[in-house]
């Protein structure tokens, strides 16, 4: 089986660890492949920082910070320390030690005209992760906030503001420009199953969706799309993604994304959504929109949790 | 009193300290600037290494690791690791976390399309130097070292090879495509004293003398040129210079290198040159060349014989 999950940062990290536990317990060989957004990248001090695709490299490697909830875990802060001595950088914005390695790597192979998506593969062949991570495209097309009287890089308006400063809109700079990774197409063309992960709407899967090429695909696509609620009971699991949605006149709830996201009946993403238990009462209004809809425990406490929700995401896959 | 000081990394740094020390002690307002080396300078997994401008500065604030002889002290290698086990970089050159943190700072300003020069004022403004460092060029002038079969760039020549591998030549790599940097032309010829470190008159010296306008301004200034020798009884006081020496036909003998540099009168650097009390021998045959020779004391042994060299090339200058 072949299996492809459009994914952010944390939240898509945590699922797709999930996906590949529930996976390995399954007989047969099967492939995950992640599309991973790019929106959030940035240049910073001359390294390029890919926050998504390190969040789901970490995890997936074992090496991430489960009690900060980002980086790695073990980390220390030695070179931003010199940063911040010079008066270099974001103060406001720390880069531990070994994920500047990270970042030395990436730029290190950019700077030799490399890819990213090869810069991504050869990063990650050091830990057998268990999931290709392609990313969304090798073009640099960063997430703008436009906020009153002005724009800032979206993880200026995220770190920096906390996401407080009101949102006017979102752009994603040079999508319209960009073209898919290599393999991002094949992965969506080739794919026995494709999963929506439960990540922010706008800031995580809407810069995947922007690159041309991306939605056509998924629309063209013989597999079935199941996405997962990043919304439970009327509010985000995790960062500030009722921010976001909020800028695009999107409710925080599992049945407004739903709808954002749209039926792909209708030129939309999704066959099928899964809402947490506590939003049972939103299916009808879902499957009116067009979209299967079910209700399972969503929260991701762990694990097992995190295995169970993507084993339930596959089966409403299998029920289409 | 202004000081202008042609140097390299190590040896400069410690006679730029003792210069510094001395002059503190005089009457009156003095100004030291130091023209100092980018031949060894370099791009690094995407970072830009300055080793000798690095080794001053960390010298000159009492950053520097007097147990190891370079980089910073209570240095930590926790990037370094990183890169390693990614597989980036070259294996045999190990990056402190402290120097990253200041390479990142250089690399950053380079990027954004500041030059050099200014990076360096910016980076050096974190600590009361009391010396103003000055690139020799702004350009990438990068010494590469021929020998049988290729060539190499210097750094991997000294520092993998330990100048093991026999150098056929030395080649300032677009030396002569490149400018001095701002101030450069004006610390000459606005010099009360010109003084020449006890660096490596190959890699150290020589890719400051290569800069077309430099050796002009040089031949041109009203101030004394004085160098202080950094062969002591037929051997090199610090590094591998004789091997780099005995690639250009120089023996490592301190009137040899005087006459390498030759005197300025027929168009070379030296009015005056300090030889060490060991080679006081040689004095006569230096004087012969046309150029004032002196034996004192040469080794720097702490801070107090650093600063008793630079009173005696002073005091040479004021001879002259």
């Amino acid at each position: 089986m072949k299996i492809t999950v459009l994914s952010g940062g944390v939240g898509g990290a945590r699922f797709l660890r999930g996906l590949r536990e529930h996976v390995r317990a399954l007989p047969g060989d099967h492939e995950i492949t992640a599309i991973v957004n790019v929106g959030d990248d940035m240049w910073l001090t001359g390294l390029r920082i890919a926050p998504d695709l390190d969040s789901i490299m970490y995890t997936l490697a074992g090496e991430n910070d489960e009690v900060r909830g980002w980086g790695r875990t073990g980390e220390s802060e030695r070179v931003s320390g010199e940063l911040k001595a010079y008066g270099v950088g974001w103060d406001w914005f720390t880069l531990g030690d070994l994920d500047i390695g990270t970042h030395l790597a990436r730029t290190s192979y950019l700077r030799s005209g490399i890819p990213l998506s090869e810069a991504t593969a050869r990063i990650t062949a050091r830990w057998p992760l268990g999931v290709t991570l392609l990313p969304a495209t090798d073009d640099e097309v960063e997430t703008q906030v436009h906020v009153d009287g002005g724009s800032m890089h979206f993880q200026e308006w995220w770190t920096r503001h906390r996401a407080a400063l009101p949102a006017l809109s979102f752009e994603y700079r040079n999508a319209l420009q960009a073209s898919p990774a290599p393999g991002v197409l094949d992965a969506i063309s080739g794919a026995d199953v494709i999963l929506v992960a439960p990540s922010n709407p706008v800031v995580s899967i809407g810069p995947i969706l922007a690159i041309p090429g991306v939605r056509e695909a998924l629309l063209a696509a013989t597999a079935p799309v199941v996405g997962v609620s990043p919304i439970i009971g009327g509010a985000v699991v995790r960062g500030m993604a009722d921010a976001c949605l909020a800028a695009i006149g999107v409710a925080t709830a599992a049945d407004a994304v739903a709808v954002h996201y749209g039926p792909r009946s209708r030129g939309g993403l999704l066959d099928a959504w899964l809402v947490d238990d506590a939003d049972a009462a939103l299916v009808p209004s879902i499957e009116e929109a067009g979209i299967a809809a079910g209700a399972v425990p969503l929260w991701m406490r762990d694990l097992d949790t995190s295995a169970a929700i993507a084993a339930q995401a596959l089966a409403a896959a299998a029920r289409l």
